[in-house]
């Protein structure tokens, strides 16, 4: 590695992913020889105020990404390497894998990505021991079917005896050289290798020894290596290819509300997602740590908006949703702001990878359209009616749902600036009516009162789409003479609870929340839970059962969370 | 296609799989012209009512599985296919995927898994047309990387002009008589092959044309085929292809409980994952519809016990997890009841497939284990602290989490029983003592009243693993002269809410839940949802933040949900 040990962020250093984060003891022993980890840090390790984890997390500088959950370094790898490639930095991106690990899809859709865009400096080292946890791995030691299927993918292939250090050697040598596109280095090795009580028989994973072993293994170990018995430590740290030019986060000083000025006049509708993509679009123009990754749905999401703008700075991952989160994450370690954006549905393709981003401290920035019943036509497959409970289970996240263009607007410069954790805004299909005025503000945590009369009975709590049915229904009621306050709360988490309860109290106590998505882990929960302490009583209009394909409001009334719903609802609570 | 179109379910039928399930209208279209549509029911495509939806759901018979989220329908082929094969039924399994939806990492799981296994009567047609939503696909029409990938993943490769019908049946014959693996047909086609104005051009994903238009491309489609234009419909069904024998769903009569009995006496601990592997274990000997998959943690989960009473009904999916879930699918499509497990965390590898299951209203039986913060040293990337969220969030799920090797145990029957939707159960690492008697019942969506007496100033609600600290907390708080109610929810989902809220009501109206689980959408929002309209008070424990590699009993301390914990809360409510 060619790094600047003084300074893990200078953003030259080569990088070093152990994509086969259960191995993380050799490396944290390896930082020990050239003196990174003490004797006394190496042997907390796993215990509570250690630095060093049992599978790598940035608690430790030196860990270049959370990883644990397998297969997901490549594409956090091919990320950095993406990173290194449109901003000419040079570097390299070493990503270790096991071979029971490339049985995960998200393997290869890093590989096709990588493959197909001859993604140069990118090296991967397959550690094929053949034995994963349970059995042998699926390739085990049949060298050709690894041969074929990285070739197949795009890859260069070195084929070595991981033992050899002259082959290692000479391997790493070699894929440095190859710039056409990514090498894969396939080290034939055995686990256990020099221990001959263990040396590739199954049963040892995740094994620790008693001491009495411990002892004996080590001095079989001796034995056979007496050069690294030898090695007493020390090795020279690596210059620093270049100047360091440590890149200062870009201030998100105002909103350039402009564009969609233009594009929606008050009063007028625009679909959320549309708003989403004009603002995605003016921060690309704007911070040049902007970038945009998608999976094939940049017409719906409407992030074709800023590739337009930028295309340096997006990437398009095709249907792979594990790699474009992976993706994400690597740019994001590399101090860039990526958003990544598919339909809210497909957001559950790639949980995994979106919970390592947050175990990992990796600012990601995900919007997810087309959510709700209230697609409509295309049927349940497509509606995304889980990905506020996902989001909010996610530590450190945002969950934003906007109801009208100008909330969306502002809210995608309000994650550019979150950098704390996950952020997630979810939007609409149909276009909606503006609500607010173009000067509004939506804080992160808040909520706007939409409706609200000392007469007020109840309280009703929506968002996005819901919102738009609350209004009417409020509207409706208060004919009959019955108020009800209406709340919009665009930021589901973290959640208003102080205006919520206030605003519950001021209603008779009642609280009813209605939401385009299940009740599970949704709105309505995260109401009743920071009404719970309150004694309040609250009630959950939400989606409970499979839905199908019909227009959008025979959805909406089939849900049970249209305005008629809501009056029901009302009525029966008298 | 040998299928018996009057019985759908002939479990001799070839089964044809609609893996890019956005092209539904086709399938529809052609059975109609074999008679098993009409056209008021073609007519009626994506209205509320019809059968025919937007994407293929169960609401049509002929769907032989819920599509639409790409990539999932070759994990599911797979499963009908290893039915077929190690029950010697001799059907053939066909699956039609878009080149675009080969980016899917979920494909080359099943891919590989196909190939390693040589699994016969299994026959992938990729449509390559070259045009995915947003551009060109990820392989376009570069054939000899199509060839060279499925090749190295075990495939035996036939590339068709996908538009010649008599390339296309004699790929088919070549396919059906090669029987020593998996076969794929790569055809080249053109997207809107035909019509002039649209053919191979981007811009028309998904769009509807206007009358005119159609009028015109009908047009040119009928000037281009004068064959398909002369044909007027009628088609032979074809003959089944020997007696049908419609397999009984075995009867779950009782649960034998000498397994465990054997394993662990009363007064003494089980870890709950042992309980699970032990039912499952008696369960696939005494029912011959009992499967196992796993995804190389058999060793964890202890699913290895059931693979040792039967091998042939167990697969090994290697490290594979949404390959995993796509091969229960297809074989509980079949009539099995195969049971999927793997560490909690690793569910949210697979989330999008098993959301696709439950809206086909398939019957998974999901085991997650080491969930919690009380799995200790391994660190937060393996503890799964947002799995009740996600199961909960899947309309038609059960959600069960067990305190004890009894409970634990005999849920895994109720799992069995329950063909309604997805069920789940959530299993400790740690062993956990022995509360139940061997004969208490576990009812679906009930719960069990551990402490509970007239003086109770508040209700104590926890699950798996913190029931024991609640009962720790609760004597230890009438040691004070506190009384406090500890219910064990070991049924999470339905949530025995009757309960709850009576036993609350008898303790001032008091609740405190406490949870191994993030707070969203786990333990506590279900229970404050459930009390929600009674207006009772409830309060919530539960992890707040990522998690650290420690000592289990560390961490269930320093996230706050360990019996001083629950103390500290209840002093700080009085």
């Amino acid at each position: 590695l060619r790094y600047d040990y003084q300074q893990p962020a200078n953003q030259y250093n080569d990088r070093f992913i152990l994509s086969k984060g259960h191995a993380v003891p050799v490396f944290y022993a390896a930082l020990k020889q050239i003196g990174l980890v003490s004797e006394q840090e190496l042997l907390s390790l796993r215990k509570f105020d250690s630095m060093l984890e049992g599978h790598p997390t940035p608690r430790f500088a030196f860990n270049e990404a959370a990883t644990g959950s397998l297969g997901q370094g490549l594409s956090v790898g091919l990320g950095m390497a993406i990173n290194a490639q449109r901003k000419s930095l040079g570097y390299r991106t070493y990503v270790v894998l096991g071979d029971g690990e490339c049985a995960e899809g998200s393997v290869w859709e890093a590989a096709a990505l990588a493959g197909n865009d001859a993604i140069p400096d990118l090296i991967a080292i397959v550690d094929a021991n053949r034995l994963a946890q349970a059995g042998t791995s699926l390739d085990a030691h049949e060298f050709t079917r690894y041969e074929a299927k990285w070739a197949a993918f795009g890859w260069r292939v070195l084929t070595i005896d991981g033992h050899s250090m002259v082959q290692i050697l000479g391997a790493l040598v070699e894929a440095a050289a190859h710039r056409q596109g990514p090498v894969v280095i396939i080290a034939k090795t055995f686990k256990g290798y020099g221990a001959h009580t263990m040396q590739d028989k199954p049963g040892f994973h995740g094994k620790a020894f008693k001491p009495s072993e411990a002892t004996e293994i080590i001095e079989q170990l001796n034995a056979q290596f007496p050069q690294a018995h030898a090695y007493t430590g020390g090795m020279p740290v690596p210059q620093k290819p270049s100047a360091v030019q440590v890149k200062q986060p870009t201030a998100f000083a105002g909103v350039h509300i402009d564009a969609l000025q233009t594009a929606v006049p008050l009063g007028k509708s625009i679909a959320t997602r549309k708003a989403f993509g004009l603002a995605l679009a003016q921060l690309t123009k704007d911070h040049s740590d902007v970038w945009t990754v998608d999976a094939d749905v940049k017409n719906s999401t409407y992030t074709e908006f800023a590739e337009v703008v930028v295309p340096e700075r997006f990437i398009q991952c095709y249907i792979a949703e594990q790699n474009m989160i992976g993706v994400a994450t690597g740019l994001a370690l590399r101090g860039n702001r990526p958003f990544a954006a598919t339909f809210a549905a497909f957001f559950s393709r790639c949980f995994d990878q979106i919970r390592m981003a947050a175990i990992g401290r990796v600012p990601l920035r995900l919007c997810g359209s087309h959510s709700g019943v209230s697609i409509g036509q295309d049927g349940p497959s497509q509606m995304g009616l889980e990905d506020i409970s996902m989001l909010r289970a996610v530590p450190g996240s945002v969950v934003l749902y906007p109801s009208d263009g100008v909330s969306a607007y502002k809210m995608v410069y309000l994650m550019a600036g979150y950098d704390a954790g996950v952020s997630y805004m979810k939007t609409t299909r149909a276009e909606t009516p503006v609500l607010y005025d173009y000067d509004e503000q939506f804080p992160l945590g808040g909520c706007k009162v939409l409706r609200s009369s000392a007469a007020d009975t109840l309280l009703v709590v929506a968002a996005g789409i819901t919102v738009h049915e609350a209004l009417v229904a409020a509207d409706k009621l208060a004919a009959e003479g019955i108020a009800v306050a209406v709340i919009d709360a665009y930021s589901i988490k973290p959640l208003d609870a102080a205006t919520i309860t206030a605003t519950a109290r001021k209603a008779g106590g009642r609280v009813l929340t209605v939401e385009d998505h299940y009740i599970q882990g949704g709105l309505g929960e995260a109401v009743a839970a920071a009404c719970g302490p309150e004694g309040l009583a609250v009630h959950i209009l939400g989606v409970t059962q499979v839905m199908r394909s019909a227009a959008p409001e025979e959805l909406l009334a089939y849900a049970q969370i249209d305005a008629a719903a809501i009056i029901a609802k009302v009525h029966s609570l008298r």
